[in-house]
């Protein structure tokens, strides 16, 4: 195996994840948001804490906007702002889910007065994307029902595909719309894109420019997640990824947090198509909520989390694995995996941050940083960010 | 079947289910809380509402209250106007999970202070037991971890088992608790008490007045909850039900909305121990969160599905059903339970509404009244009833 | 809704629901399968059978095959003697799951060799399509992995695709594929068609002669099955159904059995788009274990919990549902739905029943026939049919 | 870290894994039983490739029996046999649920007749316990319900808890029973241990010889293995544990193989008490079917997975948990569980190994053995083991 360290050194030191601006502001579950002190006011501080993270892992260069949260007077201001910190705007991404209007939906509401507000806000978007120079928007809508009845199924997939069509036709020959798909909450008894099949069918008629992202925490129980992530690599409709990881329901904790084998096994599928590289496309973003651990180093874990299954993922010894596969050899398929996967891959990692002029441990170098007494002292007053709901 | 129905038509005469105060608010998810017109903004309105459920229904008599939520001066008083509209208090609710302090817990907290404070929380619950009148005290706890190794699972059980003793030391002699559990949310790794086994085992320890809360919502994936309830009886130690009905998750739909034939289950088993009479105990609740349907018709409706899944389960014929299992008759057996399940019983039910002097359809009258009207002209400015999350 | 009751009668006298002829023999479990008496030796018993099942409900005109369970010297005279019997011969199933050399995959397999014999065991399936008369060939692939790692997961969907498509090719213009998809077993890492999403993404790019078939116990907890039938539909990819149902697992139970109310909701997606007619061309069929139910009552009983479903979808009111929903009417429309599903059917389908000049009761009827005592006298000794696993 | 390395391999060198007898027969699904080449034909042939495990781990030194699979004539002479190869007879298995009697239950049945048959059976196993030399008796009843109402859920539990009481009275002054929980398959809609709380009720009132074991596939999804472990270790009811994993249902795959970190968790919760110690009496046991790769590689495999997750969860800093836990240090102690996890165990186990005069590599040195080519040459003609279902 020991012929793949270099690389993957070379392809972890190319590797970039996504950070939502929104993981730095207060977040919690609908029984209570705790808030945390030094928690950002607005999109400038919520960039600059964002910062940090790529400061001491690398590997975050670029930023996620939520819209409206994270709406300014002046978008390229912004734009220039995160650049002087050493980051990118990142995805752009949309929200009608927290407008009194959109109680019964939004793109795919039965009244079209609000699905044309929805959709006017999806093109909106598409304007921030011009003025930040962001390239992909990220759409996942909280549509659906709670009862039986309450709507027509397909009435609201014809309602979807118009709207979509419509922001699709907006977009600039370097953009890109992605198109999230999830089983449940905040509706509760039919989501309109529950599962990836949907979206992908959607994508599929939008054409080229629309692909699929997988959010993990947005599955059935046993759903194999690898299993759609192989498929729509091979289909060309994999756009990207919402990391995060949950026990149960979409519970948003820090990617690797419940099952680092999963992970694994996922990144696995990717190196198998040379998917990790820059060059495929694929967005890696992170999608989480730090309800009760401190968000700076919790997004710093997670970016940490994602290098250390990549790192094992690449460790993968492809012919091995391949001639094994071949001869029906099921142990010794599973055990090129497997030496993969138990190998400690943090000295590795942690080589490729000190060949980046970083400290091994990005952790330990924030924590002395200072940064977080420094925020907390600062942000005294004012309104913290959170999600608003 | 048909001489069942007389005896089905005294018990739902006599049959009463338990109205949330919360439900009566403004509720949501994480995402979004949408506000309704004319919600009640303190305890006194709740009650006024919850009293219209019960003039169309003739069987929501009791309200629980949750503390803090309806927290006020004089409880008394509150007991006073409850009983000029009709209604009386019935259990009282603890609420240990919306101060900042129980960010990691409450009753479970590593920290002894902090404990000391639930703990002070679930005593005063008791003392407004004492001025209201109200028998039952109900405890959910928010309290569980994130993350593997975020706090000692046993060590988080020592702490509940020494709170709940001393709340149980001060309980009055017809004073009872009910323990409810569940097995995810808010919590993501573990909760303190994820299901009944637990609930049960404290509750053994504590002794006679502790019991064992059900609801309907709080099971994971493929849980048999008859089997439960069947269980429980037979043990002595079902204290209650929330009923609300879900989907996925913890949804707290209408109770009967999502999986009537489940509900039609559950009654049947408590229906075979005559445990549908007052003369049970156990108390028969709603808990659920009208978060798009309007709040009194949406608990209208719930209480008239409790009724006519209780109707069903009480025209089952135990003595066609038992001589079936006795002979091994497979399809048999089934059949004299579908039997009563595939039945229209409501007209029966309606009878029992005229026999009482009520509206046949509570629904209509209710919507016919202009009391909705009247609240939404009424309640205007000041501060909705809701979570306060 | 009185003035639906004609064309709900109309529409179930013309109904059809295939019955599978592995029903009426042996099956089980992996710990054991329990012989019944006089359970059918061999293709021409089983259709016997399947005959009682039609005589009585109207219903069960058709039968379906598994090859090589039902493998016959000559298709035809096995064609006539359905006739004969009043019945005939419906889908073809393939079976690439119990030859030793498919212990790794068939479709699927890394060795050509095992693929070249599966593909064979398909075309011979369209042969006896040819000699039976059949149009429709049901695939359903055992395939799949136990292991992480144990075969390219991206491979296999190529081998897939290979074969489908020599299979395409071979189909006679009026006949078609149907695509059946599975979460897990008896492969319990991946199974190769693990979702709707992936059937239809296979028949699409095979043309308008194939189409996905839904298996009702073939679903992760929590899927929402109307939600796939509404969305198959409105693409028109929607060729049929394995009706049965499922506590956790691939049950296999008599449809209905579990959860009645989602087996309305499916019809009432169906009735919507009047896609309950025979002109749809989809096809309804049973695929259920009667491991300890005797099987010609079970399969009776199967029907009639069909037939009765289809009463209650028949019944719900468009017009009502349709202004509920445009007017955002939450409670209202899902009261219109369930307004039906609460409604007793039985009469109206006893009816139809009689109408045909059969018993209003099937079950009745057939224990009165004697049939059940006939076959135990007269299938003594020979070798009980089953599964052969 | 490192200081913990010694202590970890001093437990791991005195670490016990029951190997299960049936592991080494042929397995399958209700689809198919793939037979593979030099399966052993009697319980001789079993105890001999267990042997080998044993052998090549030093680590799985007992073996249980399955009775009737392992019925034989002496039970003397076979324990004399295993002590010839190096090994013991450890738990004795009971099996209620392959005769035709027990369609519809064994010790649940509603028939007298049949319970005495199956309490009868149980007996005999605690007799050979006496005639072997077991001291434990592991209960596991595929007693259940297919259809709501096909049985008393209650009066079941009555026989079950009369069969109990029977039996706990039976067994010596050194001998335990364990009682096996069960959510699901082979029966469906009920099963008459689901969970682990109604073994543990059970177990309360049988008293201090009976215990609950937890098979590491028995659960819905969602559920918490960990938190079960840490409640019955503390309430000193665990009594043993069935290894095995699984994706979806009851797999019955290579524990660890499908989620290796729940597995760690699991044996951290009993690093903490010192429960990995011999001395604990907590049985260790693999309960698994290797349907698709070969056995003894199969077994070893899995010892060593338990080997690897036992060495990680003893490498956990106790203090350092203990401390970021008080401190309310979410990440931190996160962090500590995490830092044992990561590490690559493997040399730390291949060093006790190869103290106790092993190979480093067992898989290795089995395939070296020339051991496989032997019995495939050897055992030709006789009926192969298997589950005889």
């Amino acid at each position: 195996m020991s012929d793949r360290t270099p690389y993957a050194q070379q392809v972890l030191a190319g590797q970039s994840i996504e950070t939502p601006s929104w993981a730095f502001g207060n977040s919690g579950t609908r029984f209570k948001v705790f808030a945390q002190q030094g928690v950002p006011r607005d999109p400038y501080e919520k960039l600059a804490d964002a910062a940090q993270v790529h400061k001491y892992t690398g590997a975050a260069g670029s930023v996620a906007l939520h819209i409206p949260w994270d709406r300014v007077e002046d978008y390229g201001d912004l734009a220039r702002h995160a650049a002087a910190l050493g980051v990118r705007i990142g995805t752009i991404n949309s929200n009608t889910f927290q407008d009194d209007d959109y109680m019964l939906g939004s793109v795919c509401h039965p009244d079209a007065k609000i699905r044309r507000k929805a959709a006017d806000h999806l093109l909106e978007c598409v304007d921030i994307m011009d003025a930040t120079g962001s390239d992909t928007l990220k759409l996942w809508f909280a549509d659906g029902t709670n009862y039986p009845g309450q709507d027509s199924i397909a009435g609201r997939q014809d309602r979807l595909a118009d709207v979509l069509a419509e922001v699709y036709e907006r977009l600039g020959d370097d953009q890109r719309l992605l198109l999230e798909y999830k089983l449940f909450e905040p509706s509760f008894y039919t989501t309109d894109v529950p599962d990836w099949g949907t979206a992908y069918a959607h994508c599929l008629k939008l054409g080229p420019k629309a692909q699929v992202v997988i959010d993990t925490g947005h599955h059935a129980p046993g759903v194999n997640i690898e299993f759609i992530v192989a498929f729509l690599l091979r289909e060309g409709k994999l756009g990207g990824f919402d990391f995060n990881s949950r026990f149960y329901a979409d519970d948003d904790l820090m990617v690797g947090a419940a099952d680092p084998f999963q992970l694994f096994r996922i990144l696995h599928e990717l190196a198998l198509r040379d998917a990790l590289l820059p060059a495929s496309g694929i967005a890696y973003m992170l999608d989480q909520c730090h309800n009760i651990e401190p968000k700076i180093p919790g997004q710093i874990r997670s970016i940490m989390n994602v290098q250390e299954a990549t790192a094992k993922a690449l460790l993968v010894d492809h012919d091995a694995l391949a001639a094994a596969q071949r001869a029906g050899d099921v142990l010794g398929a599973n055990a090129v995996l497997m030496d993969a996967y138990n190998t400690d891959v943090r000295p590795l990692v942690a080589e490729v941050r000190t060949g980046q002029g970083l400290a091994a441990d990005p952790l330990a170098a924030y924590a002395a940083s200072g940064y977080a007494e420094e925020i907390k002292a600062a942000r005294v007053g004012g309104s913290q960010a959170g999600w608003g709901a």
